[in-house]
């Protein structure tokens, strides 16, 4: 435990006293051990541009083979950039030998971690982003003297990595060998996993690269990306715990994420939007109200897929704080949710636009159901009844004359608003599908900005009955994260604007990023029955997986060359 | 022997079969433990443009303490210089706190190691040189978790640390302690040192820094500068070997030094300019015609000064090698030395327009002489009595009838060449006093460079009996160093312009560097009588001195502020 409880049961400051040091402990012994397998870079590849691809560039082979890579040399002002042929999370080194009379100078390199190819491409200088700049994936390396093994002690997020040379001397240049990634996993190469047949290539591939991401984001608590910001949000826990029920089925490590949750409640009651692992165990001062609310339906999902009452009936007293600062919005006359009731960040996407009414009411309604449900599987009475009910009723108000999903004083038409009043159940299928139907198809609906929404857009068309658009939508968007070439899927993705991000620089985004893995679990569970195979399911090991994957990309390349 | 012999022994290639194992061998077995002590820094300081100052820069204190630096703590585009209060050789630590709410992104600095004071003002950007922008002393740090105790791997040479922190995110600043330097050198804290007075205090402030600059340069081999480029040059440790004489006497680092050019002679018996201690013992493919010559006068020189009768017998067959070279320069018929006879290397300085043949005669004639007087210190035939006569009579076509010292075919006057041919005793002390001084005073007159040509420009004042031209020149140089701030002597110095660089750019210049170590020579030794103040000397150890000119350095700025 090198990192967190110890720390945590001996804090300097006066301990918080409502902190759950039984939790805490719980969650401590329920941290996996992080799997660890070599990668190797496939190729030496070359970028250029091309208007017809989505990044604007197309990659294409500089060497056929690593050995022939490695018998070369390089000097000031050189540039190459290595493909591992999928992404990757670990740790990297290599072996720099001097070439030439003698090494009479140091040697300087940029490396550059790449998950794009704009990464790659685009270079790291005058990034603008109101996120740290610190994030940006590239280091400057000095070494005195070669030959030596350079262990990159920080662990990367990459498919790609570039290296410049600054600077060797006129008397010698310098070679790189056993260039090497050991990658880290909550989840190894011999886990097996269903890897059914779908309708279409397309959506296997979908499927492929959900599992894909998800795994990467699995290490020691699921990860919202690995690249950025590497912690734990409890909405993007929701959504890759049921990923995972459907795939891994790592019960042990969503456990522990959970209780991490509930050790650190906050003086309301309330849990925090995410939380630190290290230096020591805690929570961020974050605080998003859906996501709090969600933890509801976050701990009867779990309960529900593991059948772990036990811990259910341990949480409880958790569950019934979670949706106290939600219920402090709904005002008690129109029982409808108002934003303006408290000022605190709702989240339900990044788009700036966007009206919280009507999406957070839907939210809200929801995790009340999830709550009454959870105690029904605890064999208590569900507390909520009254509030659902009233809510229902208060869910009117969202919905206009004309059959559209309307939110805020200026009754704004968006995908978010849509969504969570489908999903929270408040109204008839028919009239929701309708309603929800009619909303998508506005032109004047703010769409979403993120796979976080587009996951709810999809499981709000599923749950009506809406399979085809559901698939549609899917393949419209999670599709063309492939057609790009994702092998994992990203943080935000804009199908008309490759360089566009919520942070004001795309370089600043995550590529694998866990929110937006859900396709798997649509795939294997609401959407089977139409989308899938029946009866050509394979058993596939994630090593077999990425072999697959990385055979793809050489043949992409070949095709390229 | 982690590095050398190991290796040597056991190289792949075909070893040079007249590498000469047993002296290598010896040399490793004089291999000197490094002596270790920790420096801290005295203040934050700031620079602030001085157009009376020699760097344009004067410093002034930002914070009186450490105490209160390491109180504060550090956000985006926050800058800071602190000053050790002397010149250091070592390996730096220090402690990293993250203050605020939470670290949430990593954390990136730019540290940049400075000797002089437009190291850390400039900034690192854009240097145009011909050798390798490797050499330039900043590094950029990533630090993913705080606190963190950063040990910096690489060693530095350095009084300056400036921290850049290029971002740490709006949720926190990063705070440093404990910042330290591991200084390392072969001489020690405790070593103690006669510390003359003289009748200036420039002349004692000269000595000392001349100390100081030997001190740091003085690692496993003579280096011939800390910062760059950290190898043993023939040329340079003659005169580090002289110095050392004169105040540590470490003979066994001399004698060490001198095996390893003896134990790697290159095919016709010449030695290399300067060898390689890591990866593996070798010689540089540089080659210097007077380098060559002058191992000689190394031998001689050392077996004066410590009567090790053995090693000079041991040396003696490459001592007559070494000469070979530089006596294929001279014409059989002129008996005077002509570059133009073979293309190879000859420097005396870095000065571009300087004719190497009067120059060179007398360099050769000077070490042919050393070669005999070795002779009879080993009790052996002086070998070159005959070729000294030949070159005395040779040497008059460089003595104009005005009494000029002149070189080549435009009959060039430089101090380069009137130096040499003082040194060279070719003359009556008479007619060099005379021809000397009128070359030195000649408008015409190519000026030196480097305080290596300087130092024989004083030498060979000092050697004609021209103690007050001599004492006038050293304070005119080296104080004029000493004036603009220097605790280290300097590779080179333009009084006039502070930019200047025989490297294109004067932040590749090393600002300790070895070869301008030779005042203390000359005051301890030829300068004595005149510049000393007899019974004055009090034994300091090297601890106390450093603490002297920390002292110094703290009054100059209580000054400044």
């Amino acid at each position: 435990m090198a990192d967190l409880p110890t720390d945590f049961f001996t804090e300097e400051k006066p301990l918080e006293t409502r902190w759950n040091h039984a939790f805490a402990k719980k969650s401590e012994d329920l941290k996996p051990a992080l799997q660890r397998w070599p990668r190797n870079p496939q190729h030496v590849i070359r970028f250029d541009a091309d208007q017809s691809q989505y990044w604007g560039v197309k990659p294409s082979l500089v060497t056929k083979t690593i050995s022939e890579f490695e018998s070369q040399s390089w000097g000031k002002g050189d540039d190459f950039i290595l493909d591992f042929g999928i992404h990757m999370v670990g740790y990297v080194s290599m072996k720099l030998e001097a070439r030439g009379e003698h090494m009479d100078a140091p040697c300087r390199l940029r490396l550059t971690f790449g998950e794009s190819p704009l990464d790659v491409t685009l270079g790291m200088e005058n990034v603008r982003t109101w996120i740290s700049t610190s994030w940006l994936p590239d280091e400057v390396i000095n070494i005195d003297m070669c030959p030596e093994t350079l262990k990159l002690r920080r662990r990367y997020s990459f498919r790609y990595l570039r290296v410049e040379v600054i600077d060797t001397s006129p008397k010698y240049k310098v070679a790189f060998s056993d260039i090497t990634c050991e990658c880290v996993s909550a989840i190894g190469q011999d886990v097996r996993i269903d890897s059914p047949l779908f309708q279409s290539d397309m959506l296997s591939n979908i499927d492929h690269v959900s599992l894909m991401t998800l795994r990467d984001c699995m290490q020691t608590v699921f990860e919202d990306g690995p690249r950025r910001d590497r912690r734990l949000w409890l909405g993007d826990l929701r959504l890759q715990a049921l990923a995972n029920y459907k795939t891994f089925k790592d019960f042990n490590l969503v456990k522990r994420c959970i209780y991490q949750f509930a050790a650190i409640p906050r003086e309301d009651d309330s849990l925090p939007a995410c939380l630190f692992e290290f230096p020591k165990f805690t929570p961020s001062s974050d605080y998003i109200v859906d996501y709090d609310a969600l933890f509801a339906s976050v701990v009867y999902d779990y309960v529900e897929a593991s059948g772990d009452v036990e811990a259910g009936l341990e949480l409880w007293p958790t569950v019934q704080g979670c949706l106290k600062k939600a219920l402090l919005h709904v005002d008690p006359v129109t029982n409808a949710f108002d934003e303006s009731r408290e000022k605190q960040w709702k989240f339900l996407d990044w788009q700036p636009k966007l009206d919280h009414n009507a999406g957070l009411h839907g939210l809200v309604l929801y995790c009340l159901k999830a709550t009454n449900r959870l105690a029904r599987l605890l064999g208590k009475e569900p507390p909520h009844e009254e509030m659902v009910s009233k809510m229902t009723e208060g869910a009117k108000v969202f919905l206009s004359k004309d059959q559209l999903f309307i939110s805020g004083p200026k009754s704004q038409l968006s995908f978010a608003s849509a969504s969570w009043l489908a999903l929270s159940g408040a109204f008839p299928q028919e009239v929701a599908r309708t309603a929800l139907l009619n909303t998508l198809k506005h032109p004047d609906a703010v769409k979403p900005l993120t796979p976080y929404l587009w996951h709810h857009v999809c499981d709000a068309l599923a749950t009506v009955g809406c399979i085809d658009e559901c698939l549609e939508t899917m393949t419209g968007y999670w599709g063309k994260m492939v057609d790009a070439g994702a092998d994992t899927f990203w943080e935000a993705f804009n199908p008309d604007d490759c360089r566009d991000s919520p942070y004001g620089d795309v370089r600043n985004n995550s590529f694998c990023h866990a929110w937006s893995c859900t396709p798997t679990y649509l795939l294997r569970g609401k959407l089977w029955a139409q989308a899938g195979k029946p009866g050509s399911s394979r058993v596939l090991t994630m090593g077999e997986l990425d072999n697959v994957w990385i055979e793809r990309s050489k043949q992409q390349l070949a095709v390229n060359k």
